[in-house]
């Protein structure tokens, strides 16, 4: 079994309406950058775990998000890398 | 001025408490993921915005986590990438 480091991407789907994407966009104006027109508000989760493969590890990532971490009526996921942590302990 | 997409990450800090993370930990591991030892949850932020260049546009993202986005005794940031939208109307 080796240690991998997942990096996963959880974001509202286009066209979805993304409450937190808008407070951000206007406290944005507000504080005087005007020329931002869009804003979306997801989730970056790291995920450290044991597994037999890189492949076995993004498999597992993406159960996972099915499972627990995206809700699938309204965002999209995406496994983005599974890096092998060599040597460590933790 | 271009239009430039803007992506952001902001992460609990290593070492602070993550009481998302661990909740999702707590989670998968109920599910039968045993071999996960850790989990952080941070926060993607994906931003449209006219600038003069891409280094304007990396300036601006990194003021705006300074002021807004991030939590400076919490969270570390970073500015992912600054990729120039050609041809984009909206």
């Amino acid at each position: 079994m080796t240690h991998y480091r997942l990096e996963i991407r959880v974001r509202p789907r286009p066209g979805l309406l993304d409450p937190q994407g808008k407070a951000v966009h206007n406290s944005l104006v507000a504080l005087g950058w005007e020329g931002v027109h869009d804003v979306r508000v997801g989730k970056a989760i790291l995920i450290d775990m044991e597994a037999e493969s890189a492949a076995a590890a993004r498999e597992a990532a993406e159960a996972m998000c099915r499972k627990l971490l995206a809700n699938p009526v309204t965002e999209d996921y995406e496994v983005v890398s599974a890096e092998a942590l060599e040597g460590a302990g933790s």
